[in-house]
């Protein structure tokens, strides 16, 4: 029989999605809403409705042997840090190199997801789409998986700034921000020290008179350029997760913050967080310190209330002639397509089993991939999912029944509440080695450090030591890939650099 | 008798000679070709011949307590690496607090300076000026001080660069540079990587498809964000200095590249020079390493030749389609309207007595202020030759024998030449302390470390383990300043950041 599967959207979670699905002899039909792939990572000048958006200068601030697909190296000319512009590139190349694209239905939306009549019997869904013409189309899907993204619906919470509506200069979200072009000779305040509120804050000091970047809560600052100028995610190591699991957190939070002390005082720069470090995932900023040092970004605490063009903060300072400003205030996340009994929420979040079933429906034929926040790149955690599901699919893998799931949904929930700051915002954050091995154990892929400290000494040490990049979920177990070994060999090699300059040469020339 | 002193040039140089004169008793005359003060300082949005340039987004990279003059303090409220637009605005503030401003002729450009026919008994010169209406006009004066800057003549060797004359581009020399609006999705070459040319293939690589930035030599590369986010120069004491003298210089090269390579590895980001990191003054860069991380910047070797709009460099590797080539080559320096009799040629630099004073002339009555190149600001260095010229000039110091002199300056240039890499454009390098204190103590102004420890023990511990702020210089001796002392004690309050931003907004309030 022909598994069908719809998979909404053709993002990076769509993307391995089909490829998940065509692995395990499913059968995916991909809709995505937009003229190209890439989600977030298409690049467009103006940001549309109901669409995740970026910045013009947006680099990616994951290392790329820790962002790509686990039987997709990067290209060893491509940089440590993309751009997006690269990362689009890469994902073509993923497209086509997996046969995607012809299993994607570009322009054409998802309007509505519902089970089917006779869903406790089958488990199908009913899809209704909608091309660019406006024509209606219903497809009948055994399964359908979810890809549209968290980021689409910026949260605008103006009801938290008194006197907003007396402001005299340009307000926006983080969301409509495409570059510092029109804050030249501007004075500007970016709200929030999320990555956007500290990328948009550093950019825009580069043209503007003054940014004043306002934070309620300060944040731990870390830099990509970490010790020996190698990238920071380097250091992600199963050796480093079992210290994360022996030594207790009050010591470990004392020794980071020290470290990132080391780099620059978090007190002296008015970034001090009151959450301890690794109870929130750090933002990402190489350039903010040396933009305090120069006074051209200036931290301020929340926004009491403005006033025309005066914006007044808790310590009770104010700042006159505000021109703009940004609101990098987060996202709210939806999927209005889908019926609300598919929800199941659970405190802040939606409530899924694995992070990716709901756990309340009578087939695990629905499920949503890429609707993470963790330490580590969406691209090879959605990719972990995806194969979950497919093997779920495929019938390689049974769930437990509804209340199980509801209850370890529930076990999830106390479990991200006690160990991350959580609010409406950032209601999932998980930890990105015990998350990938938790669903790499689900599907058989979880490579045994035992087995290979006896039979491949050498790859043990690469795997124990060096960083958790996905290739290792390749190394056994359903949709083994016989390359992997050899690209957690040269993983350190792609991104060394006069190698690295070399062939982008090489490649310049033929 | 009056005592008429011609400063020429009303740049950093220029004003703090003025002041010297003004405090020695001595009669100022400062002309000024622009019609402002400032000199390099001063941003212009078109570079003006002859004159030095600056960028719109130049800040220095020097620390405010570093880089003041020394019985001026920058206020508290100012940030500790500051903007061409606040740089200017302290020397306004200075200007006015010691009324420099009526000893200015702005708008009044110097063509010759000579010496008077009776130079041997009088040691006067004359000085032949001309306005904005082009009226010359001839003046006598006792002595001359030149303080026209060494950035005003670019550097530009095409004829090092074969096929240049091919190129299908865009070439310019960074004295035109102002900003990066030109290189929205171009390909830029930037040639040189010394300050300019570090700031501009930084800047340039936010907009540009892709910037390279080639050096011949590569380059030590250090940030000015340092330990727990002080200024780097913070750490620039009398201690470090001392162990600078005790301690091999091979060790101390040692340590310091294992500090740097600890950042990032030089040689991994493709950096690291043929020197050793004392040998040169380090370039300044807080944004490099991350540019080179995430590709934006390419290092590339020499370039070996230019075809149409192909770049072949020393490795033989090529880059085509090359819109822009920013020569960052650096400058030549000349002082036209001095008599070729007056300068002493000494290896590749200007033989200057104590790098002041010109050693061949009869009577000492002409001397160049801020000719200096070191790891220390111009301003208070250039306060201190000041200082020493005007105590000179009013006789109550006396300069060595012609030919004293001359073996003085010779012996100079050895020892730079051992010290240093030097060339044509980098003749001149010294310690900023080594030279401070020497200069200091001719004056008589040196701190007695010695009378300090038993008379002053708070104030020994800051000036042995602090800074070397040039406030220590005023604390004995001819120009003392009763303020120099609580300058010191305060000088870490000042760049305190949350007392920094308390200030700040008192200062906007009020």
């Amino acid at each position: 029989m022909v598994f069908r599967v719809a998979v909404i959207g053709a993002g990076p979670s769509g993307l391995t999605s089909i490829k998940a699905c065509l692995d395990e002899g499913l059968e995916p039909t991909c809709f995505e809403s937009s003229d190209d792939m890439g989600g977030l990572w298409k690049f467009k000048e103006v940001s549309e409705p109901n669409r995740a958006s970026i910045y013009r200068s947006l680099t990616i601030n994951i290392w790329k042997e820790m962002m790509c697909y686990s039987d997709f190296p990067i290209p060893a000319d491509y940089p440590n840090y993309m751009h997006h512009s690269k990362i689009l590139k890469y994902f073509r190349m993923y497209a086509e190199h997996f046969k995607l694209l012809e299993h994607i239905r570009f322009q054409t939306s998802v309007k509505k997801v519902t089970q089917r009549p006779d869903f406790s019997r089958t488990g199908q869904w009913e899809v209704v789409t909608e091309n660019k013409d406006g024509l209606e189309e219903r497809h009948i899907f055994e399964a359908v998986i979810c890809c549209s993204g968290h980021f689409n619906y910026p949260n605008l919470p103006l009801k938290d700034f008194p006197g907003i509506e007396t402001f005299e200069g340009h307000y926006f979200h983080s969301w409509d921000y495409k570059g510092p072009e029109d804050m030249h000779g501007k004075r500007v305040v970016v709200i929030g020290i999320g990555n956007s509120g500290g990328d948009i804050a550093v950019e825009g000091s580069r043209v503007a008179e003054q940014v004043y970047l306002s934070t309620r809560s300060g944040a731990w600052v870390i830099r990509q350029v970490s010790d020996n100028g190698e990238p920071v995610d380097r250091f992600n190591s199963r050796f480093v997760h079992v210290l994360f699991k022996v030594l207790p957190m009050s010591f470990l939070n004392w020794l980071g913050e020290k470290k990132l002390n080391a780099m620059y005082d978090h007190a002296m720069y008015g970034l001090k967080p009151k959450h301890r470090l690794f109870s929130q995932i750090p933002v990402i900023n190489d350039d903010l310190p040396f933009k305090i040092l120069s006074g051209s970004v200036l931290i301020k605490p929340n926004i009491r209330e403005i006033r025309g063009s005066t914006v007044v903060f808790d310590d009770g300072s104010a700042v006159e002639n505000v021109d703009t400003i940004v609101f990098a205030t987060g996202y709210n996340y939806d999927f209005p397509y889908l019926p609300n009994n598919a929800m199941y929420k659970s405190g802040h979040r939606v409530g899924l089993y694995k992070h990716v079933f709901p756990p309340n429906l009578e087939h695990p034929t629905l499920a949503i991939v890429g609707f993470i926040h963790s330490d580590g790149a969406i691209m090879p955690q959605a990719e972990m999912q995806a194969r979950f599901v497919a093997r779920v699919f495929a019938g390689h893998k049974k769930l437990p029944a509804n209340q199980a799931m509801i209850k370890a949904v529930e076990k999830d929930t106390k479990q991200i509440e006690k160990s991350y700051v959580v609010s409406k915002l950032t209601p999932l954050q998980v930890d990105f080695v015990e998350y990938m091995d938790d669903l790499a154990k689900d599907i058989g892929v979880r490579p045994s450090l035992l087995w290979l400290l006896f039979t491949d000494f050498p790859l043990f040490k690469r795997v124990f030591w060096g960083p958790v990049t996905a290739y290792q979920y390749r190394l056994m177990g359903p949709g083994k890939w016989i390359g992997a070994r050899k690209a957690i060999f040269t993983q350190l090699d792609r991104h060394h650099f006069p190698k690295f300059l070399l062939l982008h040469i090489v490649w310049i020339l033929f």
